[in-house]
């Protein structure tokens, strides 16, 4: 999946018959459906799962979850469903764990465009019946720090951004210093902080860390006092700062952990097929000498 | 325009051709604008704006500008506006003041679907160059008790809320009681407060204020403390309850004061007429014993 070429011609109904075929009998011809799906775009994944649905009065996600199973079946779900709706699934996966993986959260919040968010809401809305803000919001935790976490989740959920160039250069030279006696004050205080960070353009925030480090000799992310609250505002500003190399540091740590996580490695890899896989490869080889492809085909046994 | 009926039949051309006729000669035939565009609706007046634009080479909202003053030019302008444009000009209009009207934005984000509440937003945007949450949140003041006003409005204004009718009757209950200790409290604490009044659902939120009743034998709004913060706060209540009920109040208010509130009364006059200004003015009847029409009169000279 992590090179993917789409053929030009190609037919739903047949694509809708060979995965139907790979079902059937004895096991599950898994092959056949990856390089099947596996080679369709977002456009053409919808067409087949239209022509199955036509054809087989069934939905080709509820065919796939009853013949596929564990990190396969899961993949394969997510690169099936509409991106907004599949963040949307992401984001309800993370929350319903005892102790979420909040990247999902801060990816979808902070690097997909406003719009894109907005549409990841509106599926989160139509499937869940709550808002993803709420769902986020409503986790009670005694531990202050949690609560300050969460505050930062609902604050760049939240946010609907001015997505074009402009930016204050005057806003942006107070912000860094707001920025840095916050986060290395000796108050814990953290309004300001989400405030700039849950409101502020991506344009603007990138000129604040620009003028951040021209004031104080380092980039914002170096320097961190420790704790669970600052490693999330860590991956806050990576995420709007530079998207591709958040990215490629995320491969690397599920790659590199003792028992791979699978669920942050397909989810990086579904989610930015379409997008700038490419050049997250291109990263991820400069700086680790071995290649995504080579990596992920070691951990997930050629699929 | 507190009674309006549209023609079913009208010409845009010939609308954009009278408007010029009594912009010409020496004073402007105002009453003669004001029977055009009093009685056009939403997309009536797209036309006749399109018309004006194609015949003259010239925005009919900058040629009413010009041609007419004070509070009878501002309430034509946003007569003639778009509503999601009209209520970005609004919000910024009050975020311009030294003392702004938070109840402008309260109405937006508590009253308007979450929908609506988007294309304002987007509208502000497109307008402004700054994201509506990011010009709110970006006041700066020393004053406790305002950040804590701006971090609630910060809040409803972010919320893109479920709105279905479900809601959970063991959430209701609980957070009735948060609601309840926070309000109550001796400690001055307002993140619990903020969180669920800006991400819950009306539905849900109206259970709640219903059991609120039913625990503590009064209206959640009966009661509070005093202060800037919490009056804010019963607006919010208010705007979310029974808007109709909560625009009555505005309009008493307004034509109450010794100096008429006039941004007040075409606001609610101008924002409700395609929507429910026909209900608000029965209940201010009921309220008031005189119409609305007889104070609006009363007040504006018969404009």
């Amino acid at each position: 999946m992590t090179t993917i070429i789409w053929p030009k011609q190609f037919s739903p109904v047949e694509d809708a018959e060979n995965i139907k075929k790979a079902c059937q009998g004895w096991g599950t011809d898994e092959k056949a459906i990856i390089s099947i799906l596996g080679h369709r775009n977002l456009f053409q994944r919808k067409l087949v799962r239209l022509a199955f649905q036509e054809i087989y009065h069934q939905d080709l996600l509820q065919q796939l979850k009853c013949e596929l199973s564990g990190n396969l079946e899961r993949a394969i779900s997510l690169w099936t469903l509409d991106p907004a709706d599949r963040d949307a699934v992401l984001a309800n996966e993370t929350l319903q764990k005892s102790d979420p993986d909040y990247r999902v959260i801060i990816e979808i919040a902070c690097i997909r465009s406003p719009e894109d968010l907005l549409a990841v809401k509106r599926a989160y809305k139509f499937r869940y019946k709550h808002s993803l803000e709420e769902d986020l919001a409503s986790f009670t935790t005694a531990d202050i720090r949690k609560v300050v976490i969460l505050q930062l989740l609902v604050g760049v959920t939240s946010a609907y951004r001015y997505d074009g160039d402009e930016f204050d250069e005057t806003v942006a030279q107070s912000e860094a210093s707001t920025l840095h006696q916050e986060i290395h004050g000796k108050a814990f205080n953290n309004e300001e902080v989400i405030r700039i960070l849950s409101t502020r353009s991506q344009a603007q925030l990138n000129a604040t860390f620009n003028i951040y480090k021209d004031i104080y000799g380092h980039s914002i992310n170096k320097g961190f006092p420790g704790g669970d609250y600052f490693s999330t505002l860590r991956t806050v500003i990576r995420c709007i700062r530079d998207p591709k190399k958040y990215f490629a540091k995320v491969l690397r740590s599920a790659i590199n952990l003792e028992e791979t996580n699978e669920d942050a490695l397909s989810r990086v890899i579904v989610t930015r097929a379409e997008k700038d896989l490419k050049d997250i490869k291109e990263l991820y080889l400069k700086r680790n000498n071995i290649s995504v492809d080579e990596a992920v085909a070691r951990e997930w046994s050629g699929d």
